[in-house]
């Protein structure tokens, strides 16, 4: 076999049974080699950052890598927003990027670049692929790199030739993973007596302590010592709804997170960094740590949170009922004019039980956290890094993830038009997404920060370049060209008569509303 | 001033005037500051790769640099492909990258990544500006540095606080350039004793060497000596047409590249760079210079072409008549079924005197170059590095610099959904450029390459990763969708009207042929 079928083989045998796509011509072997092993799917996306963007959505939800297949330095570039996000998500993606056969790198052929200093801003682990009787095992040691813990973006080159020169070893067997369950006794031990001394704590929830296991220990914590639960302002995968401990994310907005984090005495780390300003802004701070305050670490990436809040609550004495899940309570179905609070009630009012909720929605869905706060149970996957585009194609890779169950994208519209080729691949692989388009016609966020970084927004330059009215776009058309579904509505009854359907209703469809 | 006001006033005095942009929060002191210097025009586009192929197409038409506005590493990320397009053509780009404020990078918020290794793969040039009294003299650095010759990508980094902080100097007088018309007197002596000596010669034209002086005195070269003429497979910027002497362009494809060069004893570049293969093939050259040939170079990039070239056309003792300008002629207008060929009649028997082409067509545009070699004179642009995904956003910046040229983008389907969104800012702009979109609902290079690389292209997984029918893209509903006007064309009698009309009338239009 060559090193394409070597390669496929062994990252199916490894778990790794999808990949998102955009191949060329240095990749075509590996396309050729899909049919020799069935086991992978491999889904076409028309643009890298859906390729990208899907592997960090599938990898949030099935907590296990996809593979992606971009195109040289140019593909990798195309894909490197998400790859950004992935990375501050800490998902796991076993990145491949098709290269120029080995010896013909020397010859600066058109499509050749720096691929390793590209993907030096994206990957915790990168290896370029010498030849044909390496990729198996380079392959192998991707998937685990990939894994971690913590995730990380495992981005491998893979050169032409090693595709398609005879591989004499064939597939690798999976490698051992270091799955260990890693506490941090003294850790544990600091934060106890932190929590029983009584001052002011909060305790930063990330990463995996926002899955159910963690809340629900994170919850006992809470109820015994007083302590306030925070999660960090961008999870990769929240966990929430009836049922399920609730928690407070710290606000984007600095000014509020200071409010939230107000008087306290210690702020305890549980797989989250210590707070810090998004943007910098002109005579504010960068860093959200109240003064005064001690930063403790209870959890890093890669440890195990759910086990250290166990651990902790037991230490504490609470109780193992002590915790508190959300109640369940669904808003009534809104009337009258769509709004971003009655499209919040919309949503919390149809949203089904074990819905993915992926949500790009920015200023517009401001409020449909609170309103969805004790629907059924429900998974909740954020911009983890800022970098907008990402909503559309992380319903792509959801709904891969888990097709049974229904997802939800919430699609401010400027960032929609980042990476809206994602649609295309909704219709062809008829994934159940629901998107709701959320159009204010602007940058809404951006005339928001002009105002607070002290800029002057008064100019009619300024304004036009943060204007999207001029011509409106037609979410509507654009999903129809690309074969989904769309309609737009006019009021919020309509809005959650659509939204039901869309989420009883196999396969895509795009809600667009005015606001 | 502040330092944003400062970079902007600077740009505009050194001739940049243009800025293409898709800003976020750490821009926009940037954003406002466009109302203080009302020279500076600022573009918006919806997505980055728009913002920098868009640069690149005013590049190569204007000669002179666009600024480009990109928000931190991700934005960067999202228009790399296209400068990758920009470096292979050499265009000059002052690529402005916003960043967060300096004192902010150490808190590695969510948007912090490592731009200058993103930046490295692209840029000829780049600085991270310290401070608001350094921007106003790097920005007149980064003009000097773009402008070359050769022209390359300049990155400017412009953290936030550079902005937003006052500007003790104030703008920056533009730097003088270094505009000395460069030959090589001994390289030149060389070349005309090989076209003495009788034995088979090419002269291959690269760069500045394909605009219309340079083409006038190669032609006088080739009648002398009875030197072959080639120009490189894909120019920046190739001026041909009625009036100026024709070349042929090497091939693509190797084999006939190959060809072309067969017997060729002597390879005389012309600010062109050495032949080789766009791709690896199994057991295929990637060299492309016939064995025994010996290869010269006559000017270098950024020495003067059309002087190097009539200097050895007088060394030849050619008459400064002896040039073949093309004769005028044009194709009937076509008519029957839209096929490759009748859609390059119909392109060869509109296309109006001083037009642009923007070539993005692909395997179904092979037949153009054909149909309009008698053609009024033009400007013929095309995909320079391979980084598929520039043709719409260069149509954009090709008429911006030219707003009284007609633009026809020929865009192929699939390269056609990388950077959609460039129509919506043809439609805000009101852009000259009518688009035909040529829709063979494939990724047809591909299946051509899966043989071509000998991989197996008989199954179905790898033929549907490579097809675009399921479901069909519409380009109609997705031009509308961004307020282009659009039609389908159904045979090429209606092509040949619409693409008249498209010409003739104001702002954008986007024709679709299925093929």
């Amino acid at each position: 076999m060559n090193g394409a079928r070597a390669l496929l083989s062994t990252l199916v045998g490894a778990g790794v049974d999808v990949c998102f796509a955009n191949p060329g011509t240095s990749e075509m072997h590996f396309v050729a080699a899909l049919d020799d092993v069935p086991a992978m799917r491999g889904v076409l996306c028309l643009f890298e950052g859906v390729v990208t963007g899907a592997a960090d959505g599938y990898g949030r939800v099935a907590e296990r890598p996809a593979a992606t297949l971009l195109h040289l330095g140019p593909g990798l570039g195309n894909g490197l927003a998400n790859l950004h996000n992935a990375r501050r998500a800490r998902t796991p993606i076993v990145n491949i990027v098709g290269d120029h056969a080995t010896y013909h790198a020397r010859y600066d052929a058109p499509l050749q670049s720096d691929i390793a200093s590209i993907a030096g801003a994206v990957s915790g682990w990168y290896r370029s692929t010498a030849r044909a009787d390496d990729v198996a095992s380079d392959a192998a040691d991707a998937v685990v790199a990939a894994l971690g813990p913590p995730g990380c973006v495992a981005t491998l080159v893979l050169p032409a030739d090693a595709s398609w020169s005879e591989s004499t070893t064939g597939p690798c067997p999976p490698r051992l993973q270091q799955w260990a369950s890693t506490v941090s006794p003294d850790a544990i031990d600091d934060v106890a007596k932190v929590l029983r001394g009584g001052e002011r704590t909060a305790l930063l929830l990330g990463g995996r302590a926002l899955r159910s296991a963690g809340l629900h220990a994170a919850s006992r914590v809470a109820a015994t010592s007083g302590a306030l639960l925070l999660g960090e302002t961008f999870p990769a995968n929240l966990e929430r709804g009836a049922g399920i401990p609730a928690v407070d994310r710290l606000a984007y907005l600095a000014e509020m997170a200071q409010a939230q984090l107000d008087g306290v005495r210690h702020l305890v780390l549980v797989d989250a960094k210590s707070p810090v300003s998004f943007f910098a802004y002109p005579d504010k701070a960068s860093d959200l740590v109240p003064p005064g305050c001690t930063v403790h670490t209870l959890v890093r990436p890669g440890e195990d949170a759910a086990g250290a809040l166990a651990a902790l609550a037991e230490a504490l004495g609470a109780p193992a009922a002590a915790g508190v899940p959300a109640p369940a309570a669904r808003p009534d179905r809104p009337s009258g004019a769509v709004t971003t609070e009655s499209l919040a009630a919309a949503v919390g009012a149809t949203l089904p039980e074990g819905a993915i909720v992926v949500d790009e929605g920015n200023t517009s869905g401001l409020f449909v956290p609170g309103a969805t706060a004790g629907a059924p149970r429900h998974d909740f996957l954020t911009l983890t890094g800022g970098a907008i585009g990402i909503g559309l194609p992380m319903a792509v890779g959801a709904a891969v993830a888990a097709p049974d169950r229904p997802v939800l994208c919430l699609q401010a519209d400027g960032s929609a038009m980042y990476t809206l080729q994602a649609l295309w691949t909704q219709a062809r692989e008829s994934l159940n997404v629901t998107t709701l388009v959320l159009s204010n016609r602007s940058y809404a966020i951006l005339n928001m920060e002009l105002h607070r970084v002290g800029a002057d927004a008064g100019g009619p330059m300024a304004r036009r370049l943060l204007d999207l009215t001029d011509p409106e776009l037609d979410f509507c058309d654009l999903a129809r060209g690309m074969g989904v579904p769309a309609r737009r509505v006019e009021n919020a009854e309509d809005l959650a008569t659509a939204l039901a359907a869309g989420f009883a209703e196999p396969g895509p469809t795009v809600i667009e509303v005015l606001l």
